[in-house]
């Protein structure tokens, strides 16, 4: 409303509440313009009425919500269905432009302000959560493999004789297949046990440098957070390496933006050495949607070079998710999370500490990892490794999502490559194990469930493993706890009980 | 709502009533079943009551929306944001999983279903679009540029040997990109000139396929939807050709599925030649926001292949606008659409032939492109170029999104290559023309309000090129036609005229 | 956004863009303020994002969404659930004040602004529909029944010794109910029979008004709209007689804003005689949920003094409903809708009055009435008066609703008064007979279908009656014509046959 | 979803995950069917998930939802907006039907639901707040004021002869309205101060009622909520009263179910004596829109025979708001919001104490009253009068809503009965006062914010009173505690001063 609509207004109803109504709309304009100006994250998260607000004036900036628009192009940001325009509150046409995602769109500059300013907050947010050096960063709409992918694509431009990318060993899937997919043989190097701890092997990553030459290299790909017992890379001395040879380092931080150990080492590693990017999940950091990285540097135009790399416009759902999100949060919530996941980290590490001496099994001492843990999984009997893999299964089908049981002597061959112990991150792990993280969002009740179903669990294969037969140790299965649950435990226990293996 | 619940509806309100509206909820419920029997869309579309039952239906086997899970895992699907959760339907666990953007994951069945499903529906629209034959497609959450990537990233694992790819030259700098990206080297093939129009050089494609030889070159990469006077490639011949040679064909098919001119072409190809993979967009064909595209071939596992190319999960927010829009629209509405496009091409085409006329300009005859359309700018007199573009600038500031005016003797590079007459697909076309295009969703008040505009942007260009003052020609701009469109006029004609041009 | 904010837009991405967005943002912000400078229905329906843009300006003028608010009263419109503020658009609280449902709140100026507004809408279109003459009216978020009982109500103020309420009869329950509940007693005016039609008897009425003598009297209360073969009230005498006698006039119109005739009678009787309310229900005349009506007059301060009868706040949601709707549909698209039901009414006459034919029955000859049509049912065989209401059940258990059939000779109680003929506005009307009305909404495929399904349970219930068995009936009931719909029609046209009779 | 749905779905993705899917769904389906059971407020409130797939499930089950449903009524909940249908979750017949506000609607068993679900789960709370002995209650769509109107009109049919109701003072207009539209004659008992407290003049009732003559006394009508230094009625002894002379007692509750003293006197005076209804209102005690009551009760036929009095259908807006709330927050829920109430009571009790002691005034002593307070205004200098008058004001453009100052010897007149010391409930209170209520949702900060700009306003007051310029005041106003305030706050304190004084 204009100051035309509010004078009129003042004539329907009492000035002096109409002056008051419109006083208190600066208040919301005040907080847009703060944004617009300074483009940091606001402190105090914002109340949905002004995020809404913000989003619907973005909007309609946007030629296909302008009143008088005709459009006679390919692409109109027309739509079909109003259940899907209203769910993209009317932004449509993406964002970015043939040749860059960065770029301003003529027809949508609302679109393009959303894009400009949410990479602005990300960047804020990467500073705070202790990459203060950061230059620059951009939201990517594709999952944190593809832009592994994307990144490793963009050096190929620049460093043509490379063929192989050096690769400390983590046991993820898409990890190694963003490597395969930018058409690079991954070079692996195997980690070293410290302690229970399987770390970079520096020694090894070297010799593997001075042995291909450092021209053949397109990068070193390492990474922060991982499953225990595995740790994050020794950022530091990979980045020296690097700087020494001249080889780029990329860095895989999927889902470290919420542990500052892991912030901290891509920070020194950067100041020490060389780090070109290091690339971050939107999802498992902002708790939104899965479909989203952040790609970020400290190279402003390496960052803009791999912005270029992407051909064609892409979605602007995933940047709109986590502009949302913290404008909601403001970065004092956003603080308070962070917070909450380092407590929520030692009570279940305690907690599980505590369970699986009670079993007489062993909590993995991995100070490095500020996210997962492990638990032994010795004494489960006869049939070990049947008994590991049940467990894992009953764990599944008791709504316990994302405990990782890891058993011994697994064999895998992804994309041609073979890899023994394969989820364990190394060919032989002393002991199979079971994981559990603390990540952002995890809250007392999902640790005290987990403890108590996972004790069931452990009593009944134990039980079974003694001989008992299956039935009696369903039927010990405590029918009271969650409604609905045993049914399906019967049910599902039987299924494949492989199928949960590669689950998380 | 189970038996028990309706049977308990029963004794708080008539008996007869609640059965009655059970039976009523059977419908939606058949509907739902027949989907997921059949796969196919509904001929006729469905109602929102039945999408939305659908789609919670769906998210509540998803197991961040478990009552009872608990989550101690690295990516559990938690949403920091109610707005955010809410326009997803709470799917939050994205499509895909480690390996494979079309695998299953565990810990969301509701998500996996979505994603197979549509899928499914898409198949078959493209097959009613016709292209009966093809045997598999699958969405991707990327524009149709980055998923041209993804396809010449899976046949380099095909063809280690390749560095070229074989592109009949159309001037989309994100076609150009897709290849420059994956790492391969365009090898540009000019067009002829036939008549107005210009088309695919096949003796050019032969000789250089000769020359290079077939082993080093990747694929043949044709475009069928473009802007006039450029016409879809002759898909059948280089078909042929790549069958003849072996060699892979990628077809860039960006908006091509709402055309059966080019969908023909495609079908015609597969049937006589070779035909890997043809791609296009989601938002250009089917009114869905920006960012996803349409991967499909004729032969299963190579699709399979593609699919499994993308590592990790990926956003499936492309997925549910698409499902959402052909459930909402059956296929008898998507077909409509398809009709209604064709009708509006046909009223675009003649009303801009009268208004070139009146002008002695010319529309130029391009028969076989089925979608864009081009008139001539022969005459708007000595300051040709600078008129050309001010008419586009004019248009801009009108309101006219998409139409594209293209000037002589335009020079741009792009990721190092040099194109003369850049935007005409060709080095020297004969004269300066404008591109308007009928795509899908095009209303008759667009192509009336287009031609009224361009009416009076033409006569105002022409008086200023006849020395009359540029104010003078803005005042006999009239002023009834749009509320707030002349002062915008005003304000931006001054604006740097070439902002526009890379606008469409 | 204000011109700060664009400021730091148009750093942010270029300023050229920005400003065509912002000016496209006055196209709205132009809309509203002709809105809120005329207070007239535009003509043509705004889009979705002007009305939720106007919807948010409004909402964030109230208290409750001041972000610097602090509220120590007993009422400060704080909401408990996101999803209630969220469908109310944050209007929280209600229209009113104390004393006057029209009253300014302080504490909420763009609620105040809201009810205003939609009044002033209300008022234009009431004009537009037939009565040009009106001067006032209100939004009520009371159904017709309970807001006539309002009017009572105020007029018992004006005429302390009135015990009487003069009504010429209809048999609908809360016109009944509405006059009991006040506190006054009806005087039943028995209709006359003129050809098929059941008119008023308005030398009944005037020997009333003699007899019990006019103080006596609170008022004449008149019907409209009305199930045939009743017709609307004979307006324009009984306002002459009331004129004469001095004795006030409401006039139930409950769904006759749709109808032109309704709306001119109610002209017309102003104009000759006098009528000082008319009462219409806002869910049956512009298509919202149920729960609001419009009372309007031609002396403005008798309806200020009825909106100063209502003792305390109000809901907001019925003025909320009819605003959004209005306002989508412009005062065109009301008209639009207006004219179809004008020819569908056509439509459903014409075969209504075939298949009648077709079954030896009759259409009754009803010109009077603009709305609801009758056709007699005499021929169902022996048991008619069980065949009749077993016509009912089985249309409604076939989806079909608001088909009434009207047996011969029902008597009903309400408030202690008896009515015999109950349903059919007379003591005993010649024959049974069904009714079906075109109202406002209704579509070519909803009478296709009634005419299908009426013709199929004609068709049984006379076999039926031929002393064939139920079963083989419904056997002939065709399976493939609705799915779902034969189960539910075997399992509950066995329920007690009367319950459908009070449906409508 | 139904077998046959999960079974093809099964074949789609893996039968596992499907089946984990479908068991997750049941525990959704398990809370619906206890609620429809027992008609409880679940103790733990739902999570939106759970709501929306209820709400989904009842809309479908009415008759505009159906599929196949042709309506041929006057009546069939059409739609012209798709917002409006989805705000209202696709329930548009409202509630009750022609007779009944409680009645079961044939066309529409989902919102018939609906109904009975939400006045059982409200009678619920009442129970567990405080009145466990009620019988009956429902919702009615319509504020306080007019839902007590509908009871007193209730009981005119039955107690022909009353002309009057007894009503021991309170000021607020609807209350008395609430009276007078219902067409009774209010018999005004002054209060008694006690204390500082105004309380009962149980004599004067008692008096009164055998002057006038029981038989003449509709009813009595007391209050338990209200502004301090007014506290709730003696219940108990009225009630007693009541039964003693057979006259009906009518209870205003109006925002009593948050605080369980109130709740105390309602069950007290049911036990000893005679309550025949109390009304409270939805938005005050539930934090749902203003536009709802409930009308609840001891002898479930005369709760029943007040529901018959409504007039045909009603909204069902207030219902799904209140249904909605208590199914979000569960008992539990609903309890913690009233101990916080408490909590805050206390809080703003101190704090304000101890404000008003540093300005020497006194916070009055009003230990009946639990959840309004008053602090005395003696002291802010010669033009005492002006000086409250002005403070209201500067608190009213600070955004400090619902504090209140009365002023003494304000006169009104109302409905044409004279109340001189309106405001403050009694004819001559000792000194001028300002309230402040600690009412449900109240929170820390807002009473932080109140207790400082409370401070300023006096001081500034103080200060002008002191012979100071008004312009020097309000430069003394911090401008950095509120963005936006200090400019409202020049604007607006100079518009008329009373314009705020009936704010509340």
């Amino acid at each position: 409303m204009n100051r035309e609509s509010f004078a009129a207004g003042e004539r329907l109803v009492s000035a002096a509440y109409v002056r008051q109504g419109c006083e208190a709309r600066r208040s919301h304009e005040h907080l847009i313009r703060l944004l617009l100006e300074k483009g940091k994250c606001p402190e105090d998260g914002w109340d949905e009425s002004t995020l809404e607000l913000f989003l619907h004036e973005l909007a309609i900036m946007d030629s296909n919500n302008f009143l008088g628009n005709c459009g006679v192009g390919e692409r109109e940001g027309r739509v079909a269905s109003a259940l899907v325009a209203r769910r993209h509150y009317r932004f449509i046409h993406g964002i970015g432009r043939s040749g860059d995602i960065s770029a301003v769109q003529p027809k949508a500059a609302g679109s393009s302000l959303l894009n400009k300013i949410t990479n602005s907050l990300v960047l804020d947010i990467i500073k705070l959560a202790g990459v203060p050096t950061v230059t620059n960063c951009f939201v990517v709409p594709m999952a944190t493999g593809m832009s592994l992918t994307l990144c490793f694509l963009t050096l190929r431009h620049k460093r043509p004789k490379a063929k192989y990318i050096i690769w400390p060993r983590i046991d993820q899937k898409s990890c190694f297949k963003s490597m395969i997919t930018a058409g690079f043989e991954p070079v692996v190097i195997e980690n070293v046990l410290e302690g229970d701890e399987l770390r970079t092997d520096l020694k090894a990553v070297e010799a593997k440098v001075r042995e291909l030459g450092p021209d053949s290299i397109l990068c070193v790909h390492s990474t922060t957070s991982c499953f225990a017992p595995r740790v994050p890379d020794r950022l530091e001395e990979l980045a020296v390496i690097c700087a020494n040879y001249g080889i780029p380092h990329i860095v895989n931080n999927a889902y470290g933006v919420q542990a500052s150990k892991c912030m901290h080492l891509i920070q020194q590693g950067a100041r020490v050495g060389r780090i070109d990017a290091f690339v971050q999940s939107l999802d498992k950091n902002f708790m939104v949607p899965v479909g989203g990285a952040i790609i970020a540097g400290f190279n402003d135009s390496f960052i803009q070079e791999i912005s270029k790399m992407y051909p064609g416009r892409a979605s602007a759902s995933p940047s709109l998710d986590v502009l949302i999100t913290l404008l909601s949060l403001g970065s004092n919530g956003y603080k308070k999370l962070l917070k909450e996941r380092k407590e929520m980290f030692l009570c279940l590490s305690s907690q599980l500490k505590k369970l699986s001496e009670s079993y007489n099994e062993r909590l993995l001492h991995t100070p490095h990892n500020p996210i997962s843990l492990a638990m032994t999984l010795k004494t489960l009997g006869e049939h070990q490794d049947r008994a590991v893999t049940q467990l894992g299964s009953m764990l599944f089908t008791r709504q316990v999502s994302g405990a990782r049981v890891v058993p011994l002597g697994s064999v895998q061959t992804v994309s041609g490559h073979t890899f023994r112990g394969f989820m364990s991150h190394t060919n032989n792990y002393p002991c199979a194990y079971l994981n559990a993280a603390a990540a952002i969002g995890l809250k007392t009740q999902d640790v005290d469930l987990f403890i108590k179903r996972l004790d069931k669990c452990l009593k009944t294969v134990r039980k079974e493993q003694n001989k008992e037969s299956n039935a009696s140790g369903v039927d010990n299965y405590d029918k009271t706890e969650d409604v609905g649950i045993e049914d399906m435990a019967l049910k599902l226990d039987n299924v494949l009980l492989d199928t949960y293996q590669n689950s998380s």
